[in-house]
């Protein structure tokens, strides 16, 4: 892909109501940018990344058996009536009202949906299990919308919801979701806590949340170092450098938290309100026993920027870095080196994917993007290239050599 | 995949307001569920289709070098005030307030955010052109809501932009797109016909509709059978039965047509309103020159649904269809039928997608779910399986033959 053609207009200067870091960066790098206040347009190199942390969370989700659907944005009033929430829902739901004058909001959440999809074809503890679950846009009327995609108006989330004809079945699935959920932040690169949480205006009886431990985020948080133990600070009574209660070896420190997932044993609270009845083993009318899963996808983008990067460059995490290679010839009047560095990039397109400045400008703004975008592999096409050379350089490891074109199509071929 | 945990709510009897054969059967196939008037969420079996169509588009966008981005649904008053369609446009454009009495409306397109998205980065020739798609969400709020995804209130839709200096470049990514659209919807086998069209709310000086002929939809089109003139009806002054304009050798036939596409050349609408502006190749400053093209990813789903089925079944084209092939043990107590079918599911499930029926159903339903959701190959595994012998159906060919199981894997795995 030519950098010409993808759009990243990169910045030098970070808005000014850019609070942290990651918010700085991916203004600056041009994967985001602000359309109004907590509303943000995806940019080509950002929506990259989305798509690849998409994917991740749709092969977990597929894995354990659970179907993906989509629900819509619009919400008739009704179906909030009936579960109660329509006037417990403070002014963070956006409500509106059609051409005809009918009450709407826009999801925040798809509780009521999901439970008025199922229980008209739920009859039978037969048809039990269910597991459903989307990837889709959400609304939040924040009052201070803050930090970029972690307080915004407007984002993208996977809302999984399961139906189950048992407690114990429920506690299986909170169980399978809280594995699901380590192992796409594991793939994704993301270093998660597990801390137990209040159940809000969602409801339920038990709830955890997945945080990302950071220098910036909403909720403190106290968490030992060499053991899973985390807990909001607010409830732990603990203090850094305190003994951990769990473990032997750790010791507490204290960091705030981002939030990229939240899980929720919900219960019979919308099967009950909603009328979602089936017949159990016994012939018995039970409801529905329910839980609900949700995953912040802009919030994993913003995350990751936040754990993988310094003030002026970002490093992407290999299972999401939107191209593996960035190909960089220095001088676009240089035919030789420019003739190399296309051959190089058709070369590895076939198993790679590849991004080419082309762009007629200076090595230095060259490479101050190219490490403020964040490609992991880069190749330095030069005044080597008359001798058959090139620069590489491996960000991770830091590793660089100057080696034959050939020698490096056949290190990323093999 | 197991049927029962797919969530694929089949159904004897279609909602009475569905007054179209793709209505119907996408009701009784379990592919959506009314949420609301005009408002669906798409079911499992249905978002597979979505899935399967978006990739299709995503390819060929990004193949023409288009990069894919994602803007927001909300969409603040004050940019739609610069282009001056917050007057203009009616009342199907849904418009509200924030907690802070600020107005938006919700995208029914993205002209506007498009526009304003790039003004700030592209201040010369050098930077162009830029194509620029999304997949989204959008909504419009219709007076009438009807014919299932056809005319609904919120829709999913591809809509690229293109960026260019030069009408002739315009001219270059308008023949691009169509030669686009027409490879998306071959790959999707959907039979198009192209009809130019009048501008209405996007605005510009040419446009151009795709049009899939059906019994239904909303225009009344003629076209020629042999060739590929096309046009509606109003504008067209000819009679079903005419000779054709354009080809010798066709005639003229009638049929209603459903849009799957349109696309427009803007020209400089948007960004002379909305001060987007370049310098060109001679120094002067200039107004870029825009085209917008749309296609309907769920209207799409629609048209294939319409196009490819009768009354009680769907035969789904290889390129979109949920699963390839779809076994059918006839007894769920038959153990050796049983775990054949199993065998099979797990055998080809490497190379091909899988569903299998495992619902403790009769025979008679089997057959008529199987119908009614239109998987291509069938495998039916009933009393031959004690020989080692099922049923294999082509459902495209019609073609019906008892086989070896091993035959079958061997079939499907060459």
């Amino acid at each position: 892909m030519k950098q010409s053609l993808l759009f990243v207009p990169t910045m030098k200067e970070a808005p000014k109501d850019a609070e942290v870091k990651s918010h700085r960066l991916m203004s600056r790098a041009g994967l985001m940018k602000q359309t109004a206040s907590g509303i943000y347009t995806y940019l080509p190199l950002g929506q990259k990344v989305m798509n690849h942390i998409e994917s991740i969370i749709r092969e977990e989700h597929d894995a354990i058996g659970a179907s993906e659907l989509l629900m819509p944005a619009m919400q008739p009033k009704d179906l909030w009536e009936e579960s109660g929430r329509w006037y417990e829902y403070g002014p963070e739901l956006v409500r509106f009202e059609d051409r005809k004058e009918r009450e709407f909001c826009l999801g925040p959440t798809h509780e009521e949906v999901i439970t008025a999809v199922v229980r008209d074809h739920i009859d039978s503890y037969k048809k039990l299990p269910l597991a459903l679950y989307q990837i889709q846009t959400k609304f939040r009327d924040e009052l201070r919308p803050r930090f970029g995609l972690m307080r915004g108006r407007e984002f993208v989330m996977k809302d999984l919801y399961t139906f189950s004809e048992s407690e114990e079945d429920l506690d299986y699935w909170y169980e399978v979701s809280k594995k699901t959920y380590r192992k796409i932040f594991n793939r994704i690169g993301l270093d998660t806590k597990i801390v137990a949480s209040d159940t809000g205006q969602i409801g339920g009886k038990v709830a955890h949340e997945f945080m990302v431990m950071s220098e910036v985020g909403e909720d403190t948080t106290v968490f030992c170092d060499t053991c899973e133990y985390a807990a909001n600070k607010e409830f732990a009574g603990l203090s850094s450098g305190d003994a951990c209660p769990n473990c032997n070896e750790g010791t507490i420190q204290e960091a705030k938290g981002i939030e990229v997932g939240n899980i929720f044993k919900l219960g019979t609270k919308y099967s009950e309100s909603m009328n979602a009845y089936f017949t159990d083993r016994d012939g018995l009318r039970k409801p529905l026993i329910m839980g609900c899963y949700g995953l912040g996808v802009s919030r994993t983008l913003m995350a990751a920027v936040e754990q993988h990067s310094d003030e002026n460059s970002i490093l992407w995490p290999e299972s999401i870095t939107p191209f593996h290679l960035h190909v960089l010839p220095l001088k676009m009047n240089d035919d030789v080196a420019l003739q190399m560095a296309n051959d190089i990039h058709d070369a590895l397109l076939k198993t790679h994917s590849v991004l080419i400045d082309d762009r007629d400008e200076r090595p230095g703004v060259k490479f101050k993007d190219a490490d403020l975008i964040g490609i992991p592999y880069r190749v330095i096409v030069g005044k080597d290239a008359k001798d058959g050379k090139v620069e590489y350089i491996n960000r991770y490891t830091g590793e660089k050599s100057v080696i034959d074109k050939d020698e490096l199509i056949a290190k990323f071929s093999g």
